[in-house]
């Protein structure tokens, strides 16, 4: 079942009822079945949760070409397509890699050729047929709408993210262990600091313990507008700037063709910096930010830094199933309001509208604890939250740490000190 | 013109006609215009090139939303959109980032304000509008097209594909910038090598140095499907493992959450490694490969690289305006096979069918070394020229580099050692 290169340094697997297994090796996992459907049991889980969706709009079945969602319903990415039908097993289509093998798996050139193959294995052409509306490109979209001519395409998008919201167990217990690898990573944080350096000379050897604990590196974001280098590190006024992306935080970047994050200032003295990189380490983005210091800082920021732990403290003692999100938002706000530093909330010259967001394969998911959100948390739903206050003068404080919704509450992913830790 | 952060350490500036500055600083280029269409020089001859494009399918203007797209036509991005009329000043919607200012900037909470807006300044309403549909997802396609109901839309991905794939003389010294950068961070390899190393530490030594010379690290590609995070180091046998990924080479990966690239082997003696970062210091993907040796190889390893360096100069020899891709690629096909060597190029178990690929702010442009590509190289065109080949046992051997096309023939911008170096 598992190949060689699996086999070496597995530090725990774990097997199914009907003989596949999951191993993880060091921090990452690698999920190598000769079957590519024989890990059954998570796989179902995760069909049926997107079959209920679909279910909700009365399609009868989706094609996915995503990478992101690809990884979700079939395990592995593909140069490909994989179509889940309401009843009945899927099939996956495949460019790329050369090499696979399975029942329901079959090798094409292009997408013209789905809808034949489906006929010959006896697979009704679909009434309903869902497509990534908001991922696929207009053309790509237009092109798999015009080979299913006789079936009405819709917008699948917000299904199969409806369905990625609520984890599994086995995505909760990789989010454990990438909470664990992200851990190790901020905990060689210190060492590395010298003084003297810029941004840029820090955050490089920070990637490097991420990297050095198996980080993938690699940042996945919904959206075609988003997009960022590992995550952030700032440190100073750096993080007052604004940028033209929805994080909860700016920074200028090293240029205009990256305006967002480090921007090559030097750490001075009195300055914070917040380290805020996601750890990727098998495809769930978990994330975390802690906040140095080089040498002290002044009592403002202490206090503020103090603010942004009772938010997150309250809104952590607040969340359990059936709490709308807009309420944990407005905890938030009366927290730093009260405290007198709404202003310097989720930044200054310009503002996040948000304290946290759902995290997955994608750094953004469902849900968002924003104004105005009405949906209510549940079971399995996976969150970062992140209190974060910028000081003029001083940079930024705050925490962020990731979340999974239990039944009766949450419970914390990433465990490592919150308070501000003085860097040299 | 240049804000204090510019002024500091620059490098070499640049003053135009109209008294923009355009100023580079250490590797990476800060342009801070105060106002953002003062860069006049430069962004008109960027306007001129996609208005051509666009005059080929009678299109009155292109409204642009990539980022990509975005940093190319308007030296920046931003959350929002910029729309080029084929006659006039083109004007720059904003969501974020907040605090720009100038004539034809208007900030806006939703795209259905932009029609109010272009009325309101005499701006007609397009007969013809060019919108990215190879780029915008189909949601937000279909949502501008709505908005421009009376306008015709068409897909203008390929109209600005076309004009970035000639470059200004600014964007090929920002590509020398680069490849200045790149191999000078290549030059600090050998010294990060220690034995026993897995590819993940070697790489993370490499991503360093990168990073230090000023590395943006963020990989752009065209293509929902194409994802890598900084390049690939490959060494052994991973170089033959088949990926999703249309790259030149594979690599599995360290586990299905991104299968390319490194996947923890151990580098062993005899194992060749091929270190294949991208070069974006500035934007621009330098593109270029090298191969080291843990210890001697073969003499059939050597061999074989001295055939892919062969591939490269009968290449830059033939390779100048006028000359089609397909010719190109055909002297590769014909020089591996002469010399016995053809199926190991590009790959053993999955071959990429691509010798070259054109490179600018992503790495995939316009043109592409590939068989049956009539297109012809011109004046202006900046590619990567790959000629790679993958030894059982061994691992991959070969060369990249990139190249401008001159008037007469193609310059090597990336200059650096290209034999085999021993590491250790």
């Amino acid at each position: 079942m598992i190949r060689n290169k699996c086999a070496e340094g597995i530090v725990s697997s774990q097997e199914y009822a009907d003989g596949s297994v999951f191993c993880f090796k060091g921090n990452g996992y690698l999920c190598e079945e000769q079957n590519l459907f024989a890990m059954n049991n998570e796989l179902e889980l995760r069909w049926n949760k997107i079959r209920s969706c679909m279910a909700e709009q009365g399609a009868d079945a989706i094609l996915l070409a995503g990478n992101v969602d690809l990884l979700y319903a079939c395990g592995r990415i593909v140069s490909g397509y994989f179509y889940l039908p309401s009843e009945g097993m899927p099939v996956l289509f495949v460019k790329r890699p050369s090499g696979l093998s399975g029942d329901n798996i079959f090798y094409i050139h292009k997408p013209e050729q789905i809808p034949g193959i489906l006929q010959e294995r006896g697979i009704k052409i679909p009434k309903r047929l869902m497509l990534e509306g908001d991922e696929l490109s207009y053309s790509a979209y237009m092109r798999l709408s015009k080979i299913f001519s006789t079936s009405e395409c819709l917008n699948g998008t917000p299904a199969i993210r409806q369905a990625r919201s609520i984890k599994t167990p086995l995505e909760i217990e990789l989010f454990r262990q990438a909470a664990a690898a992200h851990a190790k990573a901020y905990s060689g944080i210190s060492a590395v600091y010298k003084e003297g350096m810029t941004d840029l000379q820090f955050s490089a050897e920070v990637e490097r313990l991420m990297r050095l604990e198996g980080c993938l590196g690699i940042f996945r974001i919904f959206g075609q507008s988003m997009e960022i280098f590992m995550g952030s590190v700032l440190t100073g006024d750096n993080a007052e700037t604004p940028s033209p992306y929805d994080f909860a935080l700016g920074g200028a970047g090293l240029g205009p063709a990256l305006p967002v994050g480090l921007n090559g200032t030097v750490m001075r003295k009195g300055n914070s910096v917040m380290v805020d990189l996601s750890g990727n380490f098998n495809g769930y983005m978990c994330d975390m930010s802690r906040v140095f210091s080089v040498g002290k800082l002044s009592e403002q920021a202490y206090r503020a830094h103090r603010v942004c732990l009772e938010v997150q403290d309250r809104i952590a003692g607040k969340a359990k199933p059936g709490v709308a999100c807009e309420e944990l938002y407005d905890i938030a706000i009366e927290t730093v309001t009260r405290e007198g530093v709404a202003d310097y909330f989720m930044g200054t010259k310009q503002k996040a509208k948000f304290v946290g967001h759902g995290i997955g394969l994608e750094i953004n998911e469902s849900p968002v604890l924003a104004p105005r959100i009405k949906q209510e948390l549940q079971p399995g739903m996976v969150f970062a939250l992140e209190p974060k206050i910028v000081l003029p003068g001083i940079g930024p404080v705050g925490i962020e740490n990731s979340w999974v919704v239990t039944e009766n509450g949450v419970e914390k992913l990433t465990l490592f000190p919150e308070e501000i830790i003085e860097l040299g």
